[in-house]
């Protein structure tokens, strides 16, 4: 057990099938909310925003729409979104729809009350690393997919379009929502092949931070718990998204793994990750970490075995029946037979026009744009062996 | 799973042996602190007053100490305590010690702003049920025994010696403490036998927590991990008090059960132990669990079998080994082995100079005072059945 940690996840988490009812009589954090959607019609064709909308207005709290946000969201729309939180006289943010959504308001919260630019405060590549003196305006998070967990911790990713970097950020305690509204019934609608993305990115938060070198109790407790329910649910939700048993399952096991986010952390397959879709904007993120996952967890199982054999139990690996030798290797067949019942064991980098070559360039981007989490990894990882991780990647 | 629930911690726990000297870099909740401990000579004797008095001047507050408090802590002490902090215009409180000591705390921070007497808001038995009009000042909690949870918890439980009623309380989210400190270290020089009590508190506090009918996702993952935990280290720490990794297992766990009281709660055996030990004011509360514990879940396991199974895994026992109807009833058994291996299989009801004719009594005590606690068991007990549990509890 690792035993010197701090435990702090100050988020209000309502959770439930029709919960978002509940919203008109939840205490609000301001009397203005800047609701942050993305750039595409779901939100509004689901009747998602209007049910938003109207219990933020039953709550007492006027509204204006922010409706730009891109898949990968970038720093041009956090600048855009801030200025109409002043211009408007917003005084808290809400985050309504994927993670790029809940992202971009969090980070429109803080530059909503902060100057200059969003990348002056970033940590990391090209980031200015300059502190944040007035943190952030109040969050509240009401996710629809199943998978960031971002409504469970202070983290927002967003992309910088100029330098090609997509880079974490936080404040704690500022930028962990004041409540979030988890309510499976908003998640629905979304595809059999989005649902099997986002549920992955949810199982590699938990993975990851479970091997994080910087894991803790309760993070533990929290990641074997999501793999169990995503590895058992996934399947399902996959092959009818209406089973709502289902989509509860998962709705928890996303936002369980946004509480291992925090209390512990991805580790560098979310960096290696972050600089594929840097590149490749239309990878999306959870098709970009099943295609890193098998190279990376099975060069970190070989190279740190010790945790490997609980995760391959959470899988519902009969662990304790194998000999020694072969506990620890037993979590990456389990990976990949789960990733052949979500019907994505085909899927190549490949076919996202990503060549092999460009593993290098990629290493180079992962270790400076988000090099940080590479000091979390259970075994650090030299240059050469991210390049043969982005290499074993390929499928040829 | 229970897909209908709030999830809401909001304390900020610093876990790590030796982490009682982070105090001096924390940001204090005000400017004056009035620190509670016991009556007893341990706060001053192992020097952790001292300490604590140390970090909280080079944290920049001023102090005074408030040291009245009785192992089972009563209400008056809330009133004397609650006054001196107005005399002496603290404005945060600091609970050290024990469950009595911090859980006074909470009471005194709440009585600090209020007026009137404590009783008068208190929910249950002959408590007035008055709003609480003015919230609490900031706690910040210091456990130095591993068993209550309180640190991580809303809750305190006060007794009214005049009616003879031990009662819980709490406000959400004004007595969860700011921050808690669990340093394992100031652990150590707890008595074997005290250890093995308070331990089993912690370990009730989990087990509760996993059959009641207000369970979530997340108080299951604590309460599971509670229960092996203790399983596997109380016996250590109670043969060996300066097992540092065995106290620092233990210290989570107890901790970690205080989360399960913020994410579910304590049933019925609770109820039924604070009627023992408001009659019986000797009985350590932990022992007073003990001695209920194999005829409170013997029962319930018989009425509502489904989550006993679970139960019986933490503890090590070979769940899926063994015939179906035997795997909810393996969990009393291996509870038993526990008591045993923690020294405490001969201990009697009886030994506290309490008798089985008391039976009705202490069944209408637990009743009234914290009736609510009996709405949350699996299976809900009728007045004999709680008489029963009760005359089962004794040794002959």
């Amino acid at each position: 057990m690792n035993n010197d940690f701090t435990f702090f996840i100050p988020t209000k988490i309502l959770f439930g099938p029709g919960k978002v009812r509940e919203l008109a009589s939840m205490t609000m954090p301001g009397k203005k909310a800047l609701v942050v959607i993305s750039a595409g019609k779901s939100m509004r064709a689901n009747g998602y925003l209007d049910t938003v909308l109207d219990g933020l207005q039953q709550a007492g709290a006027e509204t204006v729409v922010f409706d730009k946000i891109l898949p990968n969201p970038v720093s041009e729309h956090v600048a855009e979104g801030a200025q109409l939180a002043r211009s408007e006289g917003c005084d808290f943010v809400v985050g309504l729809g994927g993670g790029s959504s809940i992202d971009s308001a969090k980070s429109i919260a803080v530059m909503a009350v902060n100057p200059g630019e969003y990348w002056d405060y970033i940590n990391g590549g090209t980031g200015g690393g300059k502190p944040v003196e007035n943190g952030a305006l109040p969050v509240v998070a009401i996710p629809t997919t199943a998978g960031t967990g971002t409504e469970a911790d202070p983290w927002t990713v967003i992309t910088n379009t100029k330098t090609q970097e997509k880079v974490g950020f936080g404040l704690i305690p500022e930028t962990f929502p004041v409540f979030s509204i988890v309510d499976p019934e908003l998640m629905a609608t979304v595809p059999p092949r989005l649902t099997a993305f986002q549920g992955m990115d949810a199982f590699f938060h938990a993975a990851e931070g479970y091997i994080a070198t910087c894991s803790q109790p309760a993070s533990d407790a929290f990641a074997l718990e999501s793999m169990r329910l995503i590895n058992e649910y996934l399947p399902r939700a996959v092959k009818d998204g209406s089973d709502m048993e289902a989509r509860s399952a998962l709705a928890w096991a996303s936002t369980q793994s946004g509480l291992v986010e925090s209390t512990s952390s991805c580790t560098s397959e979310h960096s290696m990750e972050h600089a594929l879709s840097a590149f490749h904007p239309d990878l999306p993120h959870g098709a970009g970490l099943i295609l890193l996952s098998t190279a990376y967890f099975s060069f970190m199982a070989e190279k740190k075995p010790e945790r490997f054999p609980a995760m391959a139990r959470a899988m519902g690996v009969n662990v304790d029946a194998l000999p020694a030798n072969q506990q620890a290797t037993a979590f990456v067949p389990a990976l990949k037979r789960l990733i052949e019942n979500i019907g994505l064991a085909d899927m190549t980098l490949e076919e996202y026009g990503i060549d092999k070559s460009e593993a290098p360039a990629l290493a180079d981007n992962a270790m400076t744009a988000m090099g940080f989490l590479f000091t979390l990894d259970p075994y650090t990882l030299s240059r050469d062996e991210v390049i043969t991780i982005f290499e074993n990647s390929f499928s040829k």
